[in-house]
């Protein structure tokens, strides 16, 4: 780490990969199988049933056709394939793994002689390539350097790479100092193009991610967007140098990845400009812009952002993808600065908002999530324009990876999920560790920790920004003095450890209720119920004979917490009488629209007792 | 019960003695055993040296010499010896009970031939009898009766009895319908005249109590206090007649015997315009003019109230007396309403309010009770006016009372400590109870029912206030759907019970922070911390180098829950990390000032964060 770096507050943690992370639970392991068996084989269906497979074999002359679909379909294909890749990962398949050489194979035949590799242009404008810089070509592009990285980890198969490389070069002969500007769109090639130099050791990649970084905000900007007055350049970030941000503007998506490739920048650089902007926009993000169930940019005008506290529920737009974005974001954040509390709002996307965007049943989803609905809001198998479904089907089967960091002095366990791990310390020594949580449902957590050879190093367990108290055992002593206090979010218990050892962490868990800052118009005089990360709703299917907004809650009410294995694939359900005495169910936001169609909420309204003290 | 008390809503609960609870648990039990070897001997030890019961012999010629002390220090005397009564009813101590016989005769040799028992009056002024209504000579009659009916029931011994009966019969006399008025300047008398009726059925003793009550508000008021333009009769609650009054006023113990006698009517009369009177001033008291602690009358003037949401911290008075007034008030609301909140006040002034009065050494105390102090307020070991150590003296061995209610249709637990107890329901059958819990360090409670004859009956369990979610078991089983969900602040669990049976209930008890009404100009940007019924404080011991006020918290902050059995008599410390990174400890409230002095705070400045959600 440089001197800069250090100056800039930045730990630089280590990412450990999905692939160390073996789940055991009940919460995510379900889901991974459903994942499986389900979601990938349906959303590759989908693929080819609506053409988007087609155009890489039309594109490179193998079939005869006209494009079909949106310019931006061949995205969705490469981030099924890095899906298929990361499910690989974790258990082969030679049937998913053959599916995924035939396409890869159609998609190398796309590719045209000097790397260009977009099936939308080839196939309809082939002269009007380069022109219009909202049209997803990079966008495109970054998915499939994203999908070929991964498919090569999974599989050691260099044929998807070749063809990330030969993109990327061409972009990079294309662009860059001396050559032909850029500013892209839609944000995703920037966080790509690092991640093919960390995969390929190639200086021009990184490079070319951080020019595309700079080059926003100097006017280069040129397309549809730029013409459009009612959104303008601030819609893709296009309004101010990155280094120069200080709120968040515009389509919420493309800012996620605008500031998760900054972060990857920093990770190398340290580039304290790049620091405080990231600082900035993050507090103006998650402080004034961010939904209680992490759900960002209200707006469906511009998908994105509009003006600080603007957070309507029933209209809430909060794309799927705006979600994962946010865990992309937060996650970096963390290994960079080593603060919980970007941990925090990855929980929170986690078991929120992301998970609101897929069924239970794996093959229905949400593009849009509101925190309100009366009643005409369901999933649905697929649509149009489909990042949300294929954005799902890689970050579901990558959950692993945000459970633990390397750091200099040890590990750092950031979220808790039932499981084992093999972890290698920065040392070499490789430490076993196996989780025993009923997590979210219960904030009782047992780490044994097991390492090769025995030894001083420093676990850090993550407190998260929810839990008021807790308690923790280290080799089953309960940990006490000033050492065992929380500091930027974590607990850091630093000792000898033995093949064996474990930690009892126990984070108190009750059922709280969350109240909007006044500036929150929409949530005035309403509470949303929360219990460790799991934010609550209730459904009009738990409430025969009542209407939307009827149910009030006082924040006196007492709520029996009940574990139902049968209700919603296994839910904690918190159970009351409502302000006017009738019964009164609460479900995970996440599992709503499981069963009959009707209203749900969020914020429901509060009752306004007379007591003189409140929690 | 008559079918105007069922439209007024009264339940009618009948209460359990202590005598029938046998506490063994470590909060309770070890400040019983404290009482009885320390607090008991101490106070009567205090009333030797100054004289308070030596102005018995004299008043009765027995030994010569001049009155010593207060008007109303008789009251003390008959306080302590209500205090050995209830420790006598719970363990025979023939050295106790020798000493109080002893007492008794000469409180028995004090007692003039026509009934009349006031040894000031007796030995200063005889001719001003009666002539100053603020002399407190009833409310040293009240406390002879109370401490009578005590001493009877302890030990079937009635010369006391006669005595309170004869003053009683002076009383009633004296005055009432077409004989003299009297306004009691200090209330107590009423209620301790309900008590003497229930002890001895003579109907003429509650008309007596009743007709006082009517007294007030009538501008029968003669004295110094009514002549003083400062205090007036609101004063000692005789500006308006008790069934119309709206907002407690005046000097707060007066008020709160009161309303406690006032409960005591209605529960034989039903009177619905004492009801309304009840529920009024009970939420004027409680909604707008009761601390955190449960602490009352914040002013040191007239040892009362002043004006809604007036609730200094430093500057608190909070009388040790008159937060036990507000249990035994709200004991009786309990009673009569049947609903959980009012008992959820008791538990508050319980742990707090009350238990802040005695050291831990239970031999020093504590009148004025601020939240705030910046080291110069200390227990001392007793008071000219000595009120609050002999209250203290009655108020813990009879503790039991407040756990356990009998209803028609079974019983209610308002209170959780271990123990065990016996109750008789109302149909005969007796159900021993044992309850195990670490209440109140942890909210889980053990309950173990085995009826005599088992059959059906109902089981209330209060969910206190402060706890949002909660579990329950009933015979192994957990319980679910609607008939387990909180009404009026009870669980009803209505079953076959046979012996053994048992009840689990597990009631979350995290770490709560109080925020007040923006009403509260002394709380405004402060939070008071809490966990489970226990309000915690700072110390300056446990903050070296730290000035008053100067710590802040941070609503994200977390905090380690540590039992410290070495600690306080044992408590469950906080620890975390201040708004400014700095090691802080709270400890409990009614813990302070145990240790070396100091300053202490329990309304600590809150560090605001930029969060959107706060819970």
């Amino acid at each position: 780490m440089t001197t800069t770096a250090k100056q800039a507050g930045l730990v630089n943690w280590d990412g450990v990969s999905f692939t160390k992370v073996k789940m055991t639970d009940h919460f995510w392991r379900p889901r991974l199988e459903v994942l499986n068996k389900i979601t990938l084989p349906s959303c590759l269906e989908k693929c080819e049933e609506t053409g988007r497979i087609a155009n890489f074999a039309k594109a490179g002359g193998l079939i005869e056709g006209e494009f079909e679909g949106i310019y931006f379909n061949d995205s969705d294909v490469y981030k099924v394939l890095e899906g298929v890749a990361y499910s690989l990962m974790l258990e082969r398949d030679e049937g998913l793994e053959g599916e995924a050489d035939r396409i890869i194979d159609l998609i190398a035949a796309a590719q045209e002689p000097d790397g260009y590799l977009c099936t939308y242009y080839t196939l309809v404008a082939p002269d009007d390539k380069w022109t219009d810089m909202e049209k997803h070509e990079m966008y495109n592009g970054g998915h499939l350097i994203e999908a070929a990285v991964a498919y090569f980890d999974a599989t050691g198969k260099r044929k998807l790479l070749d063809v990330a490389c030969r993109l990327a070069d061409h972009y990079d002969q294309t662009f860059g100092p001396g050559k032909r500007h850029w500013v892209e769109g839609h944000q995703e090639v920037e966080l790509a193009l690092i991640k093919l130099y960390r995969a390929t050791g190639e200086e021009r990649y990184w490079k070319l991610a951080c020019w595309l970084l700079e080059e926003r905000g100097h006017g280069h900007g040129v397309g549809a967007i730029w013409d459009k007055p009612e959104w303008g350049p601030a819609y893709c970030q296009d309004d101010v140098p990155v280094r120069e941000i200080k709120k968040v503007t515009g389509h919420a998506v493309r800012a996620m990845y605008l500031y998760s490739a900054m972060a990857d920048a920093v990770h190398v650089s340290g580039d304290p400009a790049y620091v405080d902007a990231l600082q900035r926009v993050w507090a103006h993000t998650v402080e004034r812009n961010m939904y209680v169930t992490g759900g960002i940019g209200p707006s469906h005008h511009n998908e994105g952002f509009t003006h600080d506290y603007d957070l309507p529920n029933e209209s809430a737009y909060c794309e799927t993808c705006a979600a994962i974005a946010m865990v992309f974001w937060n996650h970096r954040m963390n290994l960079l600065f080593g603060d919980g509390k970007y941990a925090d709002v990855v929980e929170r996307e986690m078991y929120n908002g992301v998970l609101a965007g897929i069924a239970l049943s794996g093959d229905r989803f949400f593009y849009v999530n509101p925190l309100a609905s009366e009643g005409h809001h369901h999933r649905v198998p697929w649509f149009d324009t489909s990042c949300c479904p294929t954005n799902l089907a890689r970050f579901l089967p990558s959950i692993g990876q945000y459970v633990y960091a390397r750091t200099d002095q040890g590990l750092v366990v950031n979220q808790y999920m039932q499981g084992e791990a093999e972890i290698a310390l920065k040392n070499g020594n490789r430490v076993t560790l196996k989780q025993q949580t009923s997590y979210p449902w219960s904030g009782t957590v047992q780490l044994e920790v097991s390492p090769e050879r025995s030894g001083v190093f420093t676990i850090q367990m993550r407190v998260p920004g929810w839990c008021r108290g807790y308690r923790v055992q280290a080799g089953g002593e309960w940990l006490s003095g000033v050492e065992a206090l929380v500091e930027r979010g974590y607990l850091s218990i630093e000792r000898h450890w033995a093949a064996g050892d474990t930690i009892l962490l126990e984070l108190d868990m009750p059922v709280q209720l969350n109240r909007a800052k006044q500036e929150v118009e929409a949530d005035r005089g309403r509470v949303a119920v929360q219990r460790g990360p799991v934010v609550y709703c209730i459904e009009q299917g738990d409430h025969p004979g009542l209407k939307y907004d009827e149910i009030t809650w006082s924040a006196f009410g007492n709520l029996r917490v009940e574990y139902r294995e049968d209700l919603l694939g296994g839910v904690t359900t918190l159970e009351g009488k409502d302000g006017n005495g009738r019964p009164c169910r609460f479900i995970p936001y996440y599992a709503w629209d499981n069963r009959e169609p009707g209203f749900m909420q969020v914020w429901i309204r509060e009752k306004e007792e007379d007591q003189l003290y409140k929690f």
